[in-house]
C-alpha cells in the first residue's frame, strides 16, 4: 500500500514555489487555463472570492463618495494616438480589432470581412475614452467633482502569463475622478491608496506597506503614483493596487476643462486608481500552505463546512443534529452578514472530502458522529492551524464569531511576523548583493525580501537593479523622514526605498 | 416671458415616441452615446439601476442553486466554424481580433502588427467557449449537474442601435447548464423562465407573458425557448429575457460526454438563459411619462429626495428637522435594505431642481419649509401621481414602507391596464391587417397590441407578417388548452400565439 504523502499539494513551496502557486489553484478549484491563449477560466470557488471582495470594495468606494458607470469595451485607435506617452506605456501589446463581420471562406471555413475604417482596441484600461467622456460632461466647477468607478475586463497582450497575476484579460475596477483643485485630486489619490491599505490589512489579512513610486515605476503620464506592496511567501513584492494623481496631464491632453467660479477657464486635475483580480494571486501566496489554499474569513465563500460521519442507522439523528447547529451558526452575523456554513453530506470517503475542503481552504470544518452527539459536542478543525480538537457545541455556538475573527488576525499576524522576519536595512551594496542572491541552489526561488536602503538616484541604480533583478519597490510613507547616504554611490540621500524582487 | 413647457419632455409620448424615449433617457441622465459607433456610456444612475437588477437576479440565481464563474472574453475563429448553424445565426457581425500590436507607422501615427495566427471573436454569446470547458469538466454523472451563470459584457456589431434596446456593446447575464437528464434539463429551462417572470413582475413591476417561441423564432440550435414577453407604451413586445433548452444539440457539438450510474456514455442535456441590459430600456419604456424617467420603487437608486426650502435665516432649523427625518426614514427597511433617502441641499432654483428629480423618477419627493415645520408636516409628491399633498411627519414614518409598496404595485396596475386594454383576440386576416395597421398618419408609431390567434403554420403565414412588420412573439403557457381555426388560413389549430410588432 502507497504511504500517504505528508502534504496535499506536491511540490511544496520549498520544492518549487512557482508550480506549488499552480498547484494551490489547481487544488482549490479557483481557476483554469483556457483554450484562448493567456486567458483564464475562473472557477465557481475563486469567483466567489473576487465576488466577495468585489462588494466590500464597492461598499468602500461608494462610502467615500463615488459612484459606478460603465464605458465602451473599445478604444478608437485615434485616441491612443493622442497620447504619445500613453501609447508607449501602455498600448503596444493589445488586442486590435479590425473587421466586424465574420463570413463563410472557400474552403467552407470562416475569415473576417468588413474591414473597419478605424481599428479598435479592446481596452487595456480606460483613461481616454473615459477622458474624451469627461470633457463634455465637464464645462464648469459646478460639474466638479467627478467620483466614479468602473467594473470591469481589461486585455493587454502578455507574452507571459500566470493565473491571477498576469494574464492577458483580467478583471479590475478604475476609479477616475475630476477635480477643481491640485490639493483636492491629491486627497482623493491619498484616500483611495488608504482604502486599499484598509481592505489589504481587514480584509484579505495581509500586510502592505503604502509609498510612492519613484518617477521610474510610475504610470506614464502620472506626476505621483502611489501604491500598496505585499510581501508573498517567497519573499518576493506584489504590487496589489495604485492610485494615480495625474495632475493636468491627462486633462491638457483631452480638453477637460472647466469654467471657475471666478470665470476663468482652467484645465481640471485629475486621479486614477485600480485593483484586480491580481489580488485573488496575491491572496493565494500570502496565506496558502503545503496542504493548500487557505482564505480568511472575511473573503471565504464558506466558513464552516459540517462533515457528517455516520452509519446508515445513526444517518437521520446526526443530520438533525447537524441541521440544527447549521441554523444556529447561520443566525449570527460576522462583520455584518450571515456565517456561511456548508453541510457536505455527499457519498464520498471521509479522507477525501476533509482533504477537499482543506485544500479549498475553508476556515472551519466540523465532524459531526454518533459519539460527538452523545457528548454534545463536535470535532473542530482550524484550517489556518491544521489540528482538530473536541468543542462542546454551546462553546461553539457561543464562541463562533470570536473564533474567525481569531483565525482573521492569526492569519494577519502570520503573514506580518514573515514580513518582518525579511525586511532588513542594508547600507552597502555588498550586503544588497549577497541579500538577492540565492544561497542555496536547490531552491533558488525563496531568498531575499524587503531592503530599506537609502538611495540617491534611481537612474545611477539601474545597471544594479537589472542585473540582480531587484526594483524599487516605493519610497514608503511610513518612517521616511531620517536622511543618510546612499548604499550604492555614498552619496547624501533624502529618503529610503523598499527594494526587492517583485511579480 | 416664455410659457412654460406642459411637460419636461419634448416630444411626448404622442408626439414622436421614439424620439421620446431617446430624451427621456438624456433627461434622466441614465446614459449617452460613445464615441465608439453603437457602444453606450451608462452614465451612474443608469448604472445603479443595472446594479440593482444585478443584486436581485443574483441573489435569485443562488437561491436557485446556481454559481458565478467567468469564461474569456475570446472565442478562438475555429470554435465558431465547428459549429455551422450557430455561425449562421450569431455570429456574422461581431468584433475579429486579427492583432495583438499596435506600432508606430510612418505617418507618426499607429498600426496594428503582429497579425494573430487565428482570429479571435469578441463573444457575442459564450456557449462555444463554455461548452469547450464544460467538456472538461464533465466525466461523470457526479460532476452533474453544472449550474452556472456568468456577469459579462458582449458585442454584437448591430447596424442600428439604439441605447439599451439593441447597442453593439452590451451587459448581460447567462446561465449555462448541464445535466444528467432530459427532464432534469427542462425543469430547469422552466425554472429559469419563472425566475424572470417573478423579477419582471415583481421588481420591474412589468407584467409579462410568459411563452414558448416557434421553431422559426427560437434560438439557433435550440429545441425549446422560453420568453417573457412585455408590451411597451407603444404597444409594442419587448422579449425581456429567455430560457433555452438545448437538448443534446450543443453537447454532441462539443462533446460534453458523460458515464453514466449504470457506465454507459452518454451526451449531457444542456440549458442557457439570459436577461441584458436591454431590461433598463424595458422598464423606460413600461412605466416612464411626458416628464421623464419613472421607476418602480424597488429598484429605484433612491427612495425619497428630500428638498430643503428655507430663507438663510431659517437654513439651520430645517436642515436639523430634515436630518432627523431622513434618519427616522433610512432606519426603516424597505424589501429587506434601507431606505434610500437623499437630501438635496444644492444652491439650485427650486423649480430646476424639483424638475431635476420628476425627470430622474425619484419614486417620493419631500419640500419640507419652515411652514411645514409649524405643521410638523412634509410636503409629499409621488412621481407616479404627480401631485403633491401636505403629509403629518408621523404619518409619514409610520406609512412610507406600505406607501412605497403602493406606488410598486400602482405602477404594475397601470402597465397591466395598458396591456389588458391592447390585448384582443382576432380569428381572421381583415381584422388582423386592419389592427396591426396604423389608424393615424399624424402619430404612425403607437397602434396595435397583442394579438392572441389560433394559428396553424408558421411557414405560411410568413408573407402576410413581414408585410405588416408582426411576429410571433410566444405561444403563451397560459389559457392555451382550447383548439380553434388559423386566423388567415382557417386550417384546424391547436394553439393560439401571441402576435405583435416587436423590439
Ligand atoms: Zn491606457
Ligand atoms: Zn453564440
Amino acid at each position: 500500500m502507497a504511504k500517504a504523502p505528508k502534504n496535499a499539494i506536491s511540490p511544496t513551496r520549498a520544492e518549487d514555489y512557482p508550480e506549488w502557486y499552480q498547484q494551490v489553484i489547481r487544488a482549490a478549484d479557483l481557476a483554469e487555463n483556457s483554450p484562448v491563449r493567456g486567458c483564464m477560466v475562473i472557477k465557481p470557488w475563486g469567483y466567489q472570492l473576487w465576488e466577495n471582495m468585489q462588494r466590500a470594495l464597492d461598499d468602500m468606494f461608494k462610502a467615500t463618495g463615488h459612484q459606478n458607470a460603465y464605458f465602451p469595451l473599445f478604444i478608437p485607435m485615434s485616441f491612443l494616438e493622442k497620447e504619445a506617452e500613453h501609447v508607449e506605456g501602455f498600448a503596444k501589446e493589445c488586442a486590435v480589432v479590425t473587421h466586424h463581420r465574420l463570413e463563410p471562406d472557400p474552403e467552407g471555413g470562416l475569415r473576417p470581412a468588413g474591414e473597419l475604417e478605424e481599428p479598435l482596441i479592446v481596452r487595456p484600461t480606460s483613461e481616454t475614452i473615459i477622458g474624451a467622456t469627461y470633457a463634455k460632461w465637464v464645462q464648469s466647477y459646478r460639474d466638479l467633482p467627478i467620483l466614479i468607478n468602473q467594473w470591469a475586463n481589461v486585455v493587454r497582450w502578455e507574452m507571459r502569463t500566470r493565473m491571477f497575476l498576469r494574464t492577458a484579460e483580467f478583471l479590475w475596477q478604475e476609479g477616475h475622478t475630476v477635480h477643481a483643485t491640485e490639493a483636492e485630486a491629491i486627497e482623493e489619490t491619498e484616500k483611495m491608496i488608504d482604502v486599499y491599505a484598509d481592505f489589504a490589512r481587514n480584509w484579505m489579512a495581509m500586510p502592505v506597506t503604502i509609498g510612492a513610486k519613484t518617477p521610474g515605476e510610475r504610470f506614464p503620464g502620472a506626476v505621483e503614483t502611489l501604491s500598496i506592496e505585499a510581501m508573498m511567501q517567497d519573499r518576493k513584492a506584489l504590487q496589489a493596487g495604485t492610485s494615480h494623481f495625474l495632475g493636468q496631464n491627462f486633462s491638457k491632453a483631452q480638453e477637460i476643462v472647466f469654467q471657475s467660479e471666478s470665470g476663468s477657464r482652467e484645465y481640471a486635475w485629475t486621479t486614477s486608481w485600480g485593483v484586480s483580480t491580481r489580488l485573488v494571486g496575491a491572496l493565494i501566496m500570502t496565506h496558502s500552505d503545503d496542504d493548500g489554499f487557505v482564505v480568511p474569513p472575511r473573503l471565504a465563500p464558506i466558513h464552516i463546512v459540517i462533515l457528517p460521519i455516520y452509519k446508515e442507522e445513526s444517518r437521520s439523528a446526526v443530520l438533525e443534529y447537524i441541521d440544527s447547529l447549521a441554523t444556529a451558526l447561520r443566525d449570527q452575523s460576522f462583520h455584518g452578514a450571515p456565517i456561511r456554513v456548508e453541510v457536505d453530506d455527499r457519498d464520498m470517503r471521509g479522507g477525501e472530502k476533509k482533504w477537499h475542503h482543506v485544500k479549498r481552504g475553508v476556515p472551519i470544518r466540523l465532524e459531526v458522529g454518533p459519539k460527538d452527539m452523545e457528548k454534545d459536542s463536535v470535532f473542530l478543525a482550524r484550517r489556518d492551524l491544521g489540528k482538530s480538537v473536541p468543542m462542546p457545541r454551546q462553546e461553539l455556538i457561543a464562541n463562533v464569531v470570536e473564533l474567525l475573527d481569531e483565525i482573521q488576525q492569526s492569519l494577519y499576524d502570520k503573514a506580518d511576523q514573515l514580513r518582518r522576519d525579511n525586511t532588513v536595512t542594508i547600507t552597502n551594496e555588498k550586503d544588497f548583493r549577497d541579500y538577492f542572491t540565492p544561497q542555496d541552489p536547490e531552491s533558488p526561488e525563496i531568498h531575499g525580501g524587503f531592503a530599506w536602503c537609502h538611495f540617491a538616484d534611481e537612474e545611477s541604480l539601474q545597471p544594479l537593479l537589472k542585473e540582480l533583478k531587484v526594483t524599487i519597490r516605493c519610497i514608503p510613507r511610513e518612517a521616511n523622514d531620517a536622511s543618510g547616504t546612499c548604499f550604492a554611490t555614498g552619496k547624501p540621500a533624502a529618503k529610503q526605498a523598499i527594494f526587492a524582487k517583485a511579480y
